[in-house]
Protein backbone atom coordinates (compact mmCIF):
# COMPACT_ATOMS: atom_id res chain seq x y z
CA UNK A 1 0.00 0.00 0.00
CA UNK A 2 1.63 3.45 -1.03
CA UNK A 3 1.18 6.03 1.83
CA UNK A 4 1.06 9.56 0.13
CA UNK A 5 4.04 11.35 2.32
CA UNK A 6 2.51 14.01 4.64
CA UNK A 7 4.26 16.78 6.16
CA UNK A 8 4.35 17.71 9.79
CA UNK A 9 2.98 14.47 11.25
CA UNK A 10 3.46 13.77 14.93
CA UNK A 11 5.59 10.59 15.83
CA UNK A 12 2.36 9.77 17.74
CA UNK A 13 0.08 9.45 14.82
CA UNK A 14 2.15 6.44 13.35
CA UNK A 15 0.70 4.84 10.85
CA UNK A 16 -2.08 6.94 11.20
CA UNK A 17 -3.36 6.29 7.33
CA UNK A 18 -3.82 2.70 8.18
CA UNK A 19 -5.41 2.91 11.13
CA UNK A 20 -7.96 5.37 10.24
CA UNK A 21 -8.85 2.90 7.49
CA UNK A 22 -8.68 -0.02 9.68
CA UNK A 23 -10.91 1.66 12.08
CA UNK A 24 -13.87 3.06 9.20
CA UNK A 25 -13.46 -0.06 7.87
CA UNK A 26 -15.32 -1.40 11.21
CA UNK A 27 -18.18 1.54 10.88
CA UNK A 28 -18.56 0.86 7.70
CA UNK A 29 -19.03 -2.53 7.21
CA UNK A 30 -21.63 -2.64 10.40
CA UNK A 31 -23.69 0.29 10.22
CA UNK A 32 -23.12 1.64 6.74
CA UNK A 33 -21.55 4.53 5.25
CA UNK A 34 -24.47 6.96 5.96
CA UNK A 35 -24.93 6.33 9.33
CA UNK A 36 -20.94 6.43 9.97
CA UNK A 37 -19.43 9.90 10.96
CA UNK A 38 -16.16 11.24 10.62
CA UNK A 39 -16.44 11.66 14.73
CA UNK A 40 -17.13 8.39 15.09
CA UNK A 41 -13.90 7.42 13.17
CA UNK A 42 -11.94 9.53 14.79
CA UNK A 43 -13.09 8.01 18.40
CA UNK A 44 -12.45 4.98 17.14
CA UNK A 45 -9.56 5.16 16.25
CA UNK A 46 -8.21 7.39 19.37
CA UNK A 47 -7.30 10.51 17.33
CA UNK A 48 -9.07 14.80 16.86
CA UNK A 49 -11.52 14.90 14.03
CA UNK A 50 -8.63 17.43 12.74
CA UNK A 51 -6.27 14.84 12.17
CA UNK A 52 -8.54 12.48 10.43
CA UNK A 53 -9.40 15.29 7.96
CA UNK A 54 -5.68 16.25 7.85
CA UNK A 55 -5.10 12.60 5.97
CA UNK A 56 -8.25 12.24 4.21
CA UNK A 57 -10.18 15.83 3.06
CA UNK A 58 -13.95 13.51 2.95
CA UNK A 59 -15.38 10.52 4.34
CA UNK A 60 -15.27 9.25 0.62
CA UNK A 61 -11.97 9.16 0.57
CA UNK A 62 -11.71 7.03 3.36
CA UNK A 63 -14.23 4.56 1.73
CA UNK A 64 -12.55 4.55 -1.56
CA UNK A 65 -8.95 3.99 -0.23
CA UNK A 66 -10.91 1.00 2.01
CA UNK A 67 -11.27 -0.41 -1.42
CA UNK A 68 -8.82 0.56 -2.99
CA UNK A 69 -6.84 -1.01 -0.41
CA UNK A 70 -8.49 -4.61 -0.05
CA UNK A 71 -7.96 -5.40 -3.46
CA UNK A 72 -4.59 -4.42 -4.04
CA UNK A 73 -3.80 -6.59 -1.02
CA UNK A 74 -5.84 -9.32 -2.17
CA UNK A 75 -4.82 -9.02 -5.29
CA UNK A 76 -1.03 -8.92 -4.33
CA UNK A 77 -1.41 -12.06 -1.52
CA UNK A 78 -3.03 -14.10 -4.05
CA UNK A 79 -0.88 -13.64 -7.05
CA UNK A 80 2.17 -14.38 -4.62
CA UNK A 81 0.85 -17.49 -3.34
CA UNK A 82 -0.63 -18.98 -6.63
CA UNK A 83 3.13 -18.23 -8.41
CA UNK A 84 4.31 -20.60 -5.73
CA UNK A 85 3.02 -23.73 -8.10
CA UNK A 86 2.47 -24.83 -11.67
CA UNK A 87 0.20 -27.53 -11.59
CA UNK A 88 -3.16 -25.90 -12.18
CA UNK A 89 -5.57 -27.48 -10.07
CA UNK A 90 -3.27 -27.13 -7.29
CA UNK A 91 -2.70 -23.48 -8.46
CA UNK A 92 -6.28 -22.94 -8.04
CA UNK A 93 -6.32 -24.71 -4.77
CA UNK A 94 -4.06 -21.74 -3.14
CA UNK A 95 -6.18 -18.93 -5.20
CA UNK A 96 -8.64 -20.22 -3.06
CA UNK A 97 -7.39 -20.68 0.19
CA UNK A 98 -5.28 -17.49 -0.10
CA UNK A 99 -8.36 -15.58 -0.85
CA UNK A 100 -10.38 -16.82 2.23
CA UNK A 101 -6.95 -16.14 3.98
CA UNK A 102 -7.12 -12.14 3.33
CA UNK A 103 -10.96 -12.02 3.68
CA UNK A 104 -10.41 -13.53 7.00
CA UNK A 105 -7.42 -11.79 8.20
CA UNK A 106 -8.58 -8.36 6.60
CA UNK A 107 -12.36 -9.04 7.56
CA UNK A 108 -14.25 -5.24 7.70
CA UNK A 109 -12.09 -3.72 4.80
CA UNK A 110 -12.99 -6.67 2.83
CA UNK A 111 -16.90 -6.76 3.93
CA UNK A 112 -16.68 -3.06 2.94
CA UNK A 113 -15.46 -3.56 0.02
CA UNK A 114 -17.87 -5.61 -1.02
CA UNK A 115 -20.83 -3.80 0.20
CA UNK A 116 -19.18 -0.43 -0.83
CA UNK A 117 -17.77 -1.30 -4.61
CA UNK A 118 -20.51 0.20 -5.81
CA UNK A 119 -20.31 3.34 -4.14
CA UNK A 120 -17.01 4.72 -5.11
CA UNK A 121 -17.08 8.20 -5.75
CA UNK A 122 -13.39 9.54 -6.96
CA UNK A 123 -12.78 8.69 -10.31
CA UNK A 124 -8.81 7.63 -9.76
CA UNK A 125 -9.95 5.42 -7.66
CA UNK A 126 -12.59 3.69 -9.16
CA UNK A 127 -10.66 3.38 -12.12
CA UNK A 128 -7.80 1.64 -9.94
CA UNK A 129 -10.48 -0.69 -7.94
CA UNK A 130 -11.71 -1.59 -11.92
CA UNK A 131 -8.29 -2.59 -13.32
CA UNK A 132 -7.60 -4.38 -9.61
CA UNK A 133 -10.50 -6.45 -9.85
CA UNK A 134 -9.93 -7.09 -13.72
CA UNK A 135 -6.46 -8.17 -13.02
CA UNK A 136 -7.47 -10.49 -10.42
CA UNK A 137 -10.17 -11.85 -12.35
CA UNK A 138 -8.03 -12.15 -15.18
CA UNK A 139 -5.70 -14.57 -13.07
CA UNK A 140 -8.27 -17.12 -12.28
CA UNK A 141 -9.31 -17.12 -15.91
CA UNK A 142 -5.79 -17.75 -17.02
CA UNK A 143 -5.40 -20.43 -14.18
CA UNK A 144 -8.48 -22.03 -15.71
CA UNK A 145 -7.20 -21.62 -19.06
CA UNK A 146 -3.99 -23.37 -18.38
CA UNK A 147 -5.33 -25.91 -16.54
CA UNK A 148 -7.36 -27.02 -19.80
CA UNK A 149 -4.17 -26.84 -22.04
CA UNK A 150 -2.19 -28.61 -19.35
CA UNK A 151 -5.62 -31.43 -19.33
CA UNK A 152 -5.92 -30.96 -15.62
CA UNK A 153 -8.89 -28.73 -16.25
CA UNK A 154 -12.10 -29.43 -18.34
CA UNK A 155 -12.89 -27.90 -21.12
CA UNK A 156 -15.24 -25.15 -19.59
CA UNK A 157 -16.47 -21.95 -20.25
CA UNK A 158 -13.33 -20.33 -17.99
CA UNK A 159 -15.45 -16.78 -17.82
CA UNK A 160 -18.36 -19.24 -15.93
CA UNK A 161 -16.03 -20.99 -13.82
CA UNK A 162 -14.21 -18.24 -12.53
CA UNK A 163 -17.11 -16.26 -11.61
CA UNK A 164 -18.94 -19.56 -10.20
CA UNK A 165 -15.64 -20.18 -8.28
CA UNK A 166 -15.70 -16.29 -7.21
CA UNK A 167 -19.00 -16.32 -6.01
CA UNK A 168 -18.25 -19.14 -3.62
CA UNK A 169 -15.64 -16.70 -1.83
CA UNK A 170 -17.32 -13.45 -2.04
CA UNK A 171 -20.45 -14.77 -0.76
CA UNK A 172 -18.62 -15.93 2.54
CA UNK A 173 -18.50 -12.42 3.64
CA UNK A 174 -22.52 -12.55 4.23
CA UNK A 175 -22.40 -15.60 6.19
CA UNK A 176 -18.80 -16.21 7.53
CA UNK A 177 -17.49 -15.25 10.63
CA UNK A 178 -14.05 -15.36 11.84
CA UNK A 179 -12.88 -16.95 14.63
CA UNK A 180 -15.56 -20.10 14.66
CA UNK A 181 -15.13 -23.80 14.39
CA UNK A 182 -13.13 -23.35 11.03
CA UNK A 183 -11.23 -20.91 9.47
CA UNK A 184 -12.45 -19.68 6.13
CA UNK A 185 -9.21 -20.88 4.57
CA UNK A 186 -10.80 -24.59 5.47
CA UNK A 187 -13.76 -23.79 4.31
CA UNK A 188 -12.01 -22.50 1.10
CA UNK A 189 -10.92 -26.30 0.91
CA UNK A 190 -13.49 -27.94 1.06
CA UNK A 191 -15.43 -25.99 -1.37
CA UNK A 192 -12.13 -27.07 -3.74
CA UNK A 193 -12.53 -30.24 -3.33
CA UNK A 194 -16.80 -29.69 -3.99
CA UNK A 195 -15.82 -27.82 -7.31
CA UNK A 196 -13.10 -29.58 -8.36
CA UNK A 197 -14.19 -33.31 -7.58
CA UNK A 198 -17.84 -32.81 -8.58
CA UNK A 199 -20.82 -33.87 -6.76
CA UNK A 200 -22.20 -36.71 -8.99
CA UNK A 201 -21.06 -40.09 -7.76
CA UNK A 202 -19.20 -41.65 -10.55
CA UNK B 1 -49.46 -13.80 -0.87
CA UNK B 2 -51.46 -12.68 1.63
CA UNK B 3 -53.35 -9.01 0.79
CA UNK B 4 -54.35 -7.56 3.99
CA UNK B 5 -58.41 -6.63 4.06
CA UNK B 6 -58.66 -2.84 3.58
CA UNK B 7 -61.63 -0.74 3.91
CA UNK B 8 -62.74 1.17 1.52
CA UNK B 9 -60.34 1.03 -1.12
CA UNK B 10 -61.17 2.59 -4.63
CA UNK B 11 -61.22 0.59 -7.49
CA UNK B 12 -58.55 2.56 -9.27
CA UNK B 13 -56.02 1.22 -6.73
CA UNK B 14 -56.32 -2.64 -7.43
CA UNK B 15 -53.50 -4.56 -6.72
CA UNK B 16 -52.56 -1.43 -4.94
CA UNK B 17 -50.65 -3.07 -2.10
CA UNK B 18 -48.76 -5.51 -5.32
CA UNK B 19 -47.66 -2.49 -7.06
CA UNK B 20 -46.22 -0.04 -4.40
CA UNK B 21 -44.19 -3.34 -3.33
CA UNK B 22 -42.97 -3.28 -6.89
CA UNK B 23 -42.49 0.30 -7.39
CA UNK B 24 -40.51 0.64 -3.88
CA UNK B 25 -38.28 -2.50 -4.60
CA UNK B 26 -36.89 -0.69 -7.51
CA UNK B 27 -36.69 2.48 -6.06
CA UNK B 28 -34.74 0.38 -2.92
CA UNK B 29 -32.62 -1.92 -4.94
CA UNK B 30 -31.05 1.14 -7.53
CA UNK B 31 -31.23 3.94 -4.39
CA UNK B 32 -30.51 2.53 -1.22
CA UNK B 33 -33.49 2.33 1.12
CA UNK B 34 -32.08 5.83 2.68
CA UNK B 35 -31.89 7.81 -0.38
CA UNK B 36 -36.01 6.53 -1.31
CA UNK B 37 -38.51 8.41 -0.04
CA UNK B 38 -41.95 7.48 0.13
CA UNK B 39 -43.25 10.87 -1.97
CA UNK B 40 -40.82 9.18 -4.97
CA UNK B 41 -42.56 5.54 -3.90
CA UNK B 42 -45.79 7.40 -4.93
CA UNK B 43 -44.77 9.27 -8.12
CA UNK B 44 -43.44 6.11 -9.38
CA UNK B 45 -46.29 3.94 -8.70
CA UNK B 46 -48.68 6.79 -10.03
CA UNK B 47 -50.46 6.91 -6.27
CA UNK B 48 -50.63 9.74 -3.43
CA UNK B 49 -48.72 9.98 -0.90
CA UNK B 50 -51.78 9.34 1.62
CA UNK B 51 -52.67 6.01 -0.67
CA UNK B 52 -49.22 4.36 -0.23
CA UNK B 53 -49.61 5.49 3.80
CA UNK B 54 -53.28 3.56 3.62
CA UNK B 55 -51.57 0.43 3.05
CA UNK B 56 -48.28 0.78 4.82
CA UNK B 57 -47.80 3.40 7.37
CA UNK B 58 -44.14 3.76 7.11
CA UNK B 59 -41.32 2.86 4.68
CA UNK B 60 -39.72 0.26 6.64
CA UNK B 61 -43.22 -1.85 6.08
CA UNK B 62 -43.22 -1.67 2.49
CA UNK B 63 -39.27 -3.11 2.52
CA UNK B 64 -39.98 -5.86 4.66
CA UNK B 65 -43.10 -7.10 2.76
CA UNK B 66 -40.90 -6.73 -0.16
CA UNK B 67 -38.03 -9.17 1.46
CA UNK B 68 -41.40 -11.30 2.83
CA UNK B 69 -42.88 -11.59 -0.71
CA UNK B 70 -39.72 -12.10 -2.66
CA UNK B 71 -38.81 -15.00 0.31
CA UNK B 72 -42.30 -16.58 0.23
CA UNK B 73 -42.53 -16.61 -3.45
CA UNK B 74 -38.94 -18.22 -3.75
CA UNK B 75 -39.80 -20.87 -1.48
CA UNK B 76 -42.97 -21.83 -3.10
CA UNK B 77 -41.62 -21.61 -6.65
CA UNK B 78 -38.86 -23.73 -6.47
CA UNK B 79 -40.39 -26.49 -4.18
CA UNK B 80 -43.26 -26.77 -6.64
CA UNK B 81 -40.54 -26.96 -9.36
CA UNK B 82 -38.52 -30.08 -7.70
CA UNK B 83 -41.50 -31.89 -6.92
CA UNK B 84 -42.06 -32.76 -10.35
CA UNK B 85 -39.35 -34.94 -10.14
CA UNK B 86 -37.83 -37.95 -8.37
CA UNK B 87 -34.51 -38.40 -9.13
CA UNK B 88 -31.67 -35.90 -7.02
CA UNK B 89 -29.82 -34.83 -9.36
CA UNK B 90 -32.78 -33.41 -11.65
CA UNK B 91 -34.20 -32.07 -8.99
CA UNK B 92 -31.00 -30.22 -7.85
CA UNK B 93 -30.85 -28.99 -11.44
CA UNK B 94 -34.58 -27.60 -11.50
CA UNK B 95 -33.58 -26.31 -7.86
CA UNK B 96 -31.38 -24.43 -9.36
CA UNK B 97 -32.67 -22.98 -12.41
CA UNK B 98 -36.24 -22.38 -10.75
CA UNK B 99 -34.30 -20.12 -8.49
CA UNK B 100 -32.49 -18.55 -10.98
CA UNK B 101 -35.84 -17.92 -13.25
CA UNK B 102 -37.78 -16.40 -9.95
CA UNK B 103 -34.91 -14.14 -9.47
CA UNK B 104 -34.82 -13.03 -13.21
CA UNK B 105 -38.60 -12.37 -13.53
CA UNK B 106 -38.83 -10.67 -9.84
CA UNK B 107 -35.09 -9.14 -10.10
CA UNK B 108 -35.45 -5.87 -7.91
CA UNK B 109 -37.76 -7.29 -5.07
CA UNK B 110 -34.89 -9.81 -5.41
CA UNK B 111 -31.90 -7.38 -5.52
CA UNK B 112 -33.60 -6.12 -2.60
CA UNK B 113 -34.01 -8.94 -0.88
CA UNK B 114 -30.48 -9.89 -0.64
CA UNK B 115 -29.61 -6.16 0.06
CA UNK B 116 -31.90 -5.69 2.60
CA UNK B 117 -32.13 -8.92 4.70
CA UNK B 118 -30.19 -7.74 7.52
CA UNK B 119 -32.30 -4.50 7.99
CA UNK B 120 -35.49 -5.90 8.55
CA UNK B 121 -37.36 -4.39 11.42
CA UNK B 122 -40.66 -5.99 11.92
CA UNK B 123 -40.08 -8.50 14.13
CA UNK B 124 -42.99 -10.47 13.17
CA UNK B 125 -42.04 -9.90 9.64
CA UNK B 126 -38.30 -10.72 10.60
CA UNK B 127 -39.30 -14.22 11.99
CA UNK B 128 -41.31 -14.83 9.05
CA UNK B 129 -38.43 -14.52 6.84
CA UNK B 130 -36.11 -16.50 8.93
CA UNK B 131 -38.50 -19.35 8.73
CA UNK B 132 -38.60 -18.78 5.28
CA UNK B 133 -35.13 -18.74 4.60
CA UNK B 134 -34.38 -21.93 7.12
CA UNK B 135 -36.99 -23.96 4.98
CA UNK B 136 -36.07 -23.27 1.63
CA UNK B 137 -31.94 -24.06 2.97
CA UNK B 138 -33.24 -27.12 4.18
CA UNK B 139 -35.15 -28.01 0.97
CA UNK B 140 -31.67 -27.58 -0.87
CA UNK B 141 -29.90 -29.67 2.04
CA UNK B 142 -32.54 -32.28 1.67
CA UNK B 143 -32.10 -32.87 -1.96
CA UNK B 144 -28.74 -33.29 -1.59
CA UNK B 145 -28.92 -35.55 1.91
CA UNK B 146 -31.27 -37.96 -0.48
CA UNK B 147 -28.83 -37.98 -3.17
CA UNK B 148 -26.47 -39.00 -1.23
CA UNK B 149 -28.55 -42.10 -0.12
CA UNK B 150 -29.86 -42.86 -3.68
CA UNK B 151 -26.01 -43.15 -4.41
CA UNK B 152 -26.42 -40.05 -7.35
CA UNK B 153 -24.63 -37.35 -4.97
CA UNK B 154 -21.03 -37.99 -3.68
CA UNK B 155 -20.48 -38.52 0.06
CA UNK B 156 -20.38 -34.81 0.59
CA UNK B 157 -21.33 -32.45 3.42
CA UNK B 158 -24.73 -31.37 2.53
CA UNK B 159 -24.64 -28.19 4.19
CA UNK B 160 -20.70 -27.15 2.56
CA UNK B 161 -22.48 -28.02 -0.67
CA UNK B 162 -25.90 -26.38 -0.62
CA UNK B 163 -23.35 -23.16 0.24
CA UNK B 164 -21.97 -23.63 -2.49
CA UNK B 165 -24.55 -23.92 -4.66
CA UNK B 166 -26.82 -20.76 -2.80
CA UNK B 167 -23.49 -18.89 -3.06
CA UNK B 168 -23.20 -19.27 -7.03
CA UNK B 169 -27.12 -18.55 -7.73
CA UNK B 170 -26.98 -15.34 -5.16
CA UNK B 171 -24.37 -13.56 -6.06
CA UNK B 172 -25.81 -12.88 -9.53
CA UNK B 173 -27.63 -10.09 -7.89
CA UNK B 174 -24.20 -8.88 -7.90
CA UNK B 175 -23.42 -8.99 -11.90
CA UNK B 176 -26.47 -10.07 -13.61
CA UNK B 177 -28.35 -8.04 -15.93
CA UNK B 178 -32.29 -9.18 -16.79
CA UNK B 179 -32.29 -9.14 -20.79
CA UNK B 180 -29.06 -10.14 -21.95
CA UNK B 181 -28.17 -13.08 -24.25
CA UNK B 182 -28.37 -15.65 -21.64
CA UNK B 183 -31.21 -15.80 -18.99
CA UNK B 184 -30.56 -16.53 -15.55
CA UNK B 185 -31.85 -20.06 -15.80
CA UNK B 186 -28.77 -20.72 -18.67
CA UNK B 187 -26.27 -19.37 -16.58
CA UNK B 188 -27.62 -21.57 -13.45
CA UNK B 189 -27.73 -24.78 -15.89
CA UNK B 190 -24.00 -23.86 -16.53
CA UNK B 191 -23.79 -23.62 -13.02
CA UNK B 192 -25.46 -27.28 -12.22
CA UNK B 193 -22.67 -28.85 -15.09
CA UNK B 194 -19.81 -27.34 -13.42
CA UNK B 195 -20.61 -28.06 -9.62
CA UNK B 196 -22.37 -31.72 -10.70
CA UNK B 197 -19.50 -32.75 -13.23
CA UNK B 198 -16.50 -31.05 -11.39
CA UNK B 199 -13.96 -28.96 -12.90
CA UNK B 200 -11.39 -31.73 -12.82
CA UNK B 201 -10.96 -34.08 -16.37
CA UNK B 202 -10.32 -37.51 -14.92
Amino acid sequence: MQTPRRQGRPPVLENAYERILDGAAVLFAQKGFDASSISEIATTVGMSKAAVFHYFPAKQDIYDAIIVRALRGLKDQVSDAVNNDNASLDRLRLFMTSHASYFEENFWSFVTMLIGYGGMATPTLKQEALALRDEYESLLREIIREGVKQEQIKDVDPVDASRAILSMLNWMARWFKPGGERSAAQVAEDYYSIIVGGLKRA
